[in-house]
Parts: C-alpha cells; sequence; structure tokens
C-alpha cells in the first residue's frame, strides 16, 4: 500500500519535500495556511512565491484544511516557523493518527522557552506518541533538491526503528538519508549554526578573508559542540552533515540572509538600520540571544557567540570583536570539546 | 635574547612565516635553493614569484647556504615539498642544534612509504631528537597571511612544552595558535585533504550544487577521519583546523589547483589531457593513490576516495561515481567514525 503523508507547511522547504514524496508515488497532501494561495497553487501547479519555476506534480494533493490534510495519515512532516510550531501541532493533535511517525523538518529553537523542535512537539502530544517523534536536517537548499542536484541528510530519532522508517520515507537516488540516534544534536546543529552564519558574513563585511571564515565557521561550530554536549548531544554529530555540513552551506550561500545582514553589520551599519531597511527576518539575531542565554545556563564558553552578542546588541565594533577573539588566552584545540588524547610527558 | 629561527623553503607558505617571524623582532634566517633567486630577493625585497606585492623586512635574512641558515639556530621550520623533506632533512642534519626544535609546515605523505612529515623526519634524525618534532597546519592563505587577516593554525606535537614553544614562536594577534597533542592527526587532515578538493571541483564541473559540496566535504572528512583513527588519531582532530577548517579553504578557494582540476574532470577531461595543457602538479591526484592504498592496508571503507580513484586511474564516468555514492547501502550517521550513542529499542 501507498505511504500516506501529510507535509505541515507550504514554504519552500515543506514544497520541496512534498513533491519528492509525491514523486516516490506516495499519497502526499500538503497543506498551506492561507486558503487563495493554495488555490492558486491547485491552479498553477505552481509554488511561484517560494519555489519558483518547479513544477508540482499532479498526483500531490494539496488544501488548507487542516483536518484533512492530516487525518488517516502515517506520516506527519511539520515543516513551519519554530515560532509557530507549538500552536501548530495542538492544533492537529485531535487529528493525528495514534500510531503516526511525526518529524520535524523546522530548524529553530522556541524563543521563549529555549526548547528544541522535537520537545516541544513531545510537550504536544500524549506520551504514548513520544517515541514517534523524529527529525530531519542537513544541508539542503530546497531549490536544489528541487532540481534534482544530489543532497544528503540525516533523520533523527532515539528509536532505530523511527529513524530508520524516516530513512525510508525519504530516500531516492539524489536524496540519500543516513540515521543518527542524537536528535538533541541534530537539531541543535541546526537551529545553532545561523549564529556563525551571521558571523561569517561580518568577517566577509569587515573585508577579512577565506583564512579568517573558515576558522570562525571551525571554532564556531567546537563552540556550539560544547554546549550541545552540556545539554546532551554528542560530540561527532556537530562534525556531520546537520552540523558542520549544513553551517558549510550557509556560510557560502549568497542566498543566506543571515550572512548578508552579517555583511552590512561588518560594513557598519547597525541591526537598527537593517531592520528599517528591510522587512527580512534575521533567524540568527534570535539565535545569538538564546545561545548566549543558553550558555550562561550551562555554565559553557562560547567566545564567538559572545562576541557576536556584543556587536548585537552592546553596539561594540565588530573589529574590535574580531581583535578581542584573536587575542584571548592561549587554549588547545580539542580539549574544550571533549576528553583530550593525553600529552606525552 | 632574540629566537634564532631558521625557515628552510621560500615558496609562498615558507617566505609568509618568515615574515611573520621577523615582525616579531626575531632573528630570522630564510634558505631559498636557487642562487640567483635569494640573490635577487635580496635585491628586490620581494618574492616576486610566489608571494607578489609582498615586502620583505630589512631584519629577515636570507640565504642558499643550507649551513649557514641552520647553525646555531633554536627553530627550524621545514617548508620544502614533501617529496623533497627526507634529503632535506638527512642534509642538514650535520648542522642541526641538538636541542633545536624541527617543525614541519609541509603538507602531504612521502609518496612510496606513506609516511608523515614528521615520521620522515624522525627517520632522519637521531632519538634523542624525536621529542623535539612539531608540525603546524590550518585553513591559512600564505597571500592572507601577508596581509595581516586573522588567521588560526595549530601546532600539534606529542610533548606539551613542546607544542607550546611552537604556538609561542608563532603567536600573534593576527595568527592565532592552537595546541595538539594529536600530530597524527593534524598531519594526515592536511595531508588527505586534497582528495576531497579534487572531489569538490568534479562536483563544480557536473554543474552540481552547495549541496553536493557540502555532503562530499562533510562525509569526505568523516571518511578522512576513519582511516585517521585506524591510524592511531583522534577523531575530533578531523572536526578542527587542520581538518574540516582546511578542507573549508581548499574547496571554497578559487586558487586550489585540486578543485580547478577537479573541475575540468568534472567536465569530461581525462587526466592525461590536463596533464598534457598545464605543468601544473595536482597533489589530490597522488594523494587520492596514497590514500586508496592506506585504506586497503588498514581496511577501511573510503567510498568518496575509493569512487575517485575509478573517475581518475580507470576511466569511470564521474556521473556514474556520484550515482554509486548516492546509492550504496543505507548507513548510520556517526557509528562509522566511532563508538556512538546507542539506539533506544
Amino acid at each position: 500500500m501507498k505511504k500516506r503523508v501529510a507535509v505541515i507547511g507550504a514554504g519552500s522547504w515543506g514544497t520541496a519535500l512534498a513533491i519528492l514524496l509525491a514523486d516516490k508515488g506516495y499519497d502526499v497532501c500538503l497543506w498551506g495556511r492561507r486558503r487563495e494561495y493554495v488555490e492558486e497553487m491547485l491552479e498553477t501547479r505552481e509554488n511561484r512565491d517560494y519555489l519558483p519555476g518547479v513544477k508540482i506534480p499532479y498526483g500531490l494533493q494539496m488544501t488548507w484544511d487542516l483536518e484533512k490534510s492530516i487525518l488517516n495519515r502515517e506520516y506527519i512532516v511539520l515543516v513551519v516557523p519554530s515560532h509557530s510550531m507549538r500552536q501548530m501541532v495542538s492544533q492537529i493533535r485531535p487529528f493525528i493518527d495514534k500510531n503516526a511517525v511525526i518529524i520535524s523538518a523546522s530548524k529553530g529553537l522556541e524563543v521563549d522557552t529555549l526548547k528544541r523542535m522535537s520537545e516541544v512537539i513531545k510537550e504536544e502530544l500524549h506520551e504514548s506518541m513520544h517515541k514517534n517523534i523524529a527529525a530531519i536536517s542537513g544541508p539542503s537548499h530546497a531549490e536544489e533538491v528541487s532540481k534534482g542536484l544530489p543532497t544528503t541528510v540525516v533523520a533523527a530519532a532515539p528509536h532505530k526503528e523511527i529513524a530508520e522508517s524516516v530513512q525510508d520515507l525519504f530516500i531516492t537516488s539524489k536524496f540519500r538519508v543516513y540515521t543518527n540516534p542524537d536528535i538533541i544534536g541534530v537539531e541543535l546543529g541546526g537551529a545553532l549554526k545561523n549564529i556563525i552564519a551571521l558571523g561569517a558574513g561580518i568577517s566577509d563585511g569587515l573585508g577579512f578573508g577565506d583564512n579568517t571564515k573558515a576558522a570562525l565557521m571551525t571554532r564556531g561550530i567546537a563552540e556550539i559542540a560544547r554546549l550541545g554536549i552540556a545539554m546532551g548531544a554528542e560530540p561527532l554529530t556537530f562534525a556531520g552533515l546537520s552540523g558542520i555540513g549544513d553551517l558549510i552551506v550557509t556560510c557560502t550561500s549568497i542566498h543566506s540572509r543571515n550572512r548578508r545582514a552579517g555583511i552590512l553589520i561588518g560594513q557598519g551599519k547597525t541591526l537598527d538600520e537593517i531592520y528599517s531597511n528591510t522587512k527580512m527576518v534575521i533567524e540568527g539575531v534570535r539565535t545569538t540571544k538564546a545561545a548566549y542565554k543558553l550558555q550562561k545556563e550551562y555554565n559553557i564558553e562560547m567566545p564567538i557567540t559572545s562576541e557576536l552578542y556584543k556587536v548585537l546588541f552592546e553596539a561594540k565594533n565588530p573589529l574590535n570583536a574580531v581583535k578581542d577573539l584573536m587575542e584571548r588566552g592561549r587554549t588547545h584545540e580539542i580539549e574544550e570539546v571533549a576528553v583530550q588524547k593525553s600529552w606525552h610527558c
């Protein structure tokens, strides 16, 4: 029998995943919030605002009716903005099949609670469903997935059979899915990478080179790993697709809003000036604030995040921030991350 | 007293490091192989072929006389091509001070033996000097270091006081040096990254996108780590500056010869065609052969290296290589690298 899947959220990523699943021959229903927009998509078979130029196959159902989209589906893929995840899950709860697998494809932390998406989902669902929660993450521009360019992601769930069923659901010859039991690390990598993307943008805006950017990315993922480990994640997850892999895509892409905002900051613009000229949401700004709180809560040293916080919220000159980063106490490379190989004496 | 340093090798990296050390006020002597070229540098105070546009300070001595460059120096920095390292060390051995610290700044493996540079140095020096051997590596384009752009590297040595004395030697407010006891991992990262740079170039040449390249880089460093661990390295070193950091710089730079060669291969050129049109050395081709041998010797699975080997030496179509990589058996993300967090049952 055909797998029955609901994809909740018709942004670029939700649409790309729904098309991928429909192309596999599954019975897929894509839900979008705005009725008029869904009607337009039904008519044009295109998501013009978020995934222009990509044909939506006729086999893919689309609806603005939440109940209809969810009822009797074996897999629910949630691709809504992180700030609306809690409300969404509480809204669909009555319609979810009790054996359904719930997959978060959203990146980010809940602003007030600093919780990961799978934690938020858990809190909104009955305990009997908790083991069915998974996350999917990795270096995956939606546009490239839609064009069939080779892409790799991670399906994470503490329970192996759930992770493997998510792997089965998504895997194609152009969309390779690895499993990882460390859902904490996979979600934190995807949520926190935007801090470093913002920092990489600032480095570019200051006119620094490839050496500086590579340093920021490498040391950035190391401090994210440090926080992650304190929060229960595995160190090596941050060296994987949902960690450094996603960071590479974000920091090298010209499409990244975080990176573009960083460039402006590096060139001397303030956050207020940037916000007054654009309506764009800069996820990394919110995430920096969240990570700054978390580092204090967990008592972790995160020098890049701290300097970025000062630049964003305390008007510190970015050049001085870089200077202070370069001149802080000398350290060993790996002992901060995990128990290290001991020195010979 | 001023530190007395010899820098052996006047390519771009040797020259940049010698200038950095001279600017710190040390007594530095840079050795170059060709007398006429050194004379030209002495006259013009510029290394026009390898580091054009960078002023060589008058405080930096330069010579073509090996004995003169080495005698009575506390630090010997070796920056010669990997294939000439053994001969160089055997040549300078009689002149080296018995307490000198010997630092390899060269990347690569010896072709026939597949040994790391510090191993080669060790074999050519008396046992009493073995503990004084170190390596320095990381994401560091010489041109950017010369311009004072913020750069980070790793000083590696099994003995803490040696690693720290190398850190002291090089560190400035724009050149931050971390220490790491894992010299095996640090040297292997720098030597093997060119394989992945070549692969990333092929991906670009095939017209693939950021997703594919990020996947190649992330999974590439994972398989290099796998080999490295079998050879005695620490997993986390590959997540650091000399691993993924150096790989990021190499794969994103337009200056990388490996990447450029890869692009041509991805566009359908054969190795013979590339070599017939250029005299350039493509380090990654040699390294792929070396890693292919090592993976067999250590019985490690290295799918990207294996496919690259088939493309380079067995005329496999690159598109089929990517296809085979994407379609191989499904795997878990981190269990291949190290003992993983266990699944919940």
